[in-house]
């Protein structure tokens, strides 16, 4: 049985492209005609701006769907809405998955054993709904945070290896201040995100794949190249998911390290840089806001491809 | 103005007692009774799983509501529910507020920056619904995680500020292996937990209260006394939730170093052994679930007290 590292990997080989699009809606930046039409349907409630997450999303989904193999929906940006926000977050998974992409729930979720426990049933396993298991949000893989150790981690690899799903652990992430913990040196020894980087590696060794990658992988962020590079050598069966291109500042020369020898090994994410492509470029209008996330794609693939890169 | 310090500060005081309850609610342990209920009503279903944590956590709310200052739900157990597990903690929130109380969303959430700033606006802030500005959640405080370094925490301290609210800052977390990362010696100089307690308090500096204490906290587990102990002297001015009291092992002795000399700067939570109380003396039966939770306060307040604590 392929487990998730098999079928990420296998969805980046068919699809010939290694690209995330993140799904991060912002209700400003959603096109004006969208949100008319809710808002006149059920008035500037929260219902209406999640009906206008889901259309959105939606469209997106099929106009970027043959040419990426997974999306990044960022939870933050659907909580803010409460529940219906929540909503819009399952209905957005559902569909992706219904079109044959690969999900990725950035939720950066951590706590305790028995509550870790929960997330991981909720995102990545099944929930016990009066007695029967049942599927939450159907991720086939989410983020999460290590700073509790061992016992914080542990039940989601539990889920990825009972139900064929993965994590991506942060471990370098890609905003400014990323070093005020994660640069520290640690044991006299090595940076602290050095440490994680291997323990991430040792966590995920009963998770290995027949690709050679093991379904415990690693969030790095693309705007520190050198670190990314000393990354791919203590973690070379780990799959990096890659934020920070485009939009926050990383090339494609900078993510290169990100990849393994073999063109493989890494995700990399681009969310506005794709989704709200059409409020650069004023040929699209609001109305061609799916073709012009589809362009998006096309250029970084193009981009991507001219250091050598799916 | 009193910011959020000060009001915890005042509630600890007129309450005089410094427990938290933590509403974390578990579908096979609320009693028989209310499931079957709302089972009747809606079947076995998302809607009967978050109608019957409702019902169960406003008659715990009820049964303590003049004895304790603050309750804390953990968003995990209302997550596994999907967006109706999320409904059940708005109302939870929103409930615990008109009673009185104050409320802990125990979320630990964290991210970049403008990421950052969608979790602390949807928790702690107002969120912008079609240019009005709108409360989703609204906990008086929440729950972060330190990896991602100051920008990570900003936002939140900046909705702290523009609206009395507080958080509290994962430093030194009560299960077995939070010593993974956090007891670390980094840069040759002292564990990772501490480090990160002095930049907490650091953080802190700008939002203190009349009360003396900080509206930026810490979460320190009680399972760890003489690493308690040290964080209160980094720490003297961030007030401590503090979690492991009960259930995770921890005794009032256990907890004492988590407070100052004055008897202030702690709040401490005890989930499980308040709430599930009924199922560990059978004289109350299921029907007596929160007189069970209250007795359960009244004996803690007795355990604190024996040790010189509120």
């Amino acid at each position: 049985m392929p487990n998730f590292a098999d079928k990420l990997i296998r969805a980046v080989q068919a699809k010939k492209s290694s690209i995330c699009v993140g799904l991060d809606p912002r209700l400003n930046k959603i096109p004006q005609f969208i949100l008319n039409k809710h808002v006149e349907e059920s008035g500037e409630t929260f219902k209406a701006a999640s009906d206008a997450i889901i259309e959105f999303n939606k469209a997106i989904i099929d106009a970027v769907k043959d040419l990426v193999p997974c999306v990044k929906p960022q939870i933050a940006f659907y909580e803010e809405f409460g529940f219906p926000g929540i909503y819009a977050f399952q209905e957005t998974c559902a569909y992706a998955k219904s079109q044959g992409l690969m999900v990725i729930g950035d939720v950066k979720r951590n706590d305790i054993g028995s509550t870790a426990e929960s997330y991981a049933n909720a995102y990545i396993g099944k929930v016990d709904l009066f007695g029967k298991q049942t599927e939450v949000f159907s991720c086939d893989s989410i983020t999460v945070t290590p700073y509790l150790g061992f016992d914080g981690i542990k039940p989601f690899i539990d889920q990825c290896n009972k139900f064929d799903k993965g994590i991506f652990i942060l471990v370098k992430t890609s905003n400014p201040s990323s070093g005020d913990l994660q640069d520290r040196v640690v044991d006299n020894f090595a940076p602290l995100y050095e440490m994680v980087g291997h323990l991430v590696e040792s966590w995920g060794s009963d998770e290995m794949g027949e690709s050679g990658y093991s379904s415990i992988g690693a969030v790095v962020g693309a705007t520190y190249p050198s670190q990314s590079k000393k990354l791919r050598k203590i973690m070379p069966t780990s799959i990096f998911l890659v934020p920070g291109y485009g939009a926050q500042g990383a090339t494609a020369e900078d993510i290169k390290s990100c990849y393994n020898d073999d063109g493989l090994g890494a995700v990399v994410n681009s969310s506005r840089g794709i989704i709200f492509a059409y409020e650069k470029n004023a040929k699209y209008g609001p109305q061609g806001f799916a073709d012009a996330a589809r362009d998006a794609v096309i250029d970084m693939q193009k981009d991507l491809g001219s250091v050598g890169l799916m």
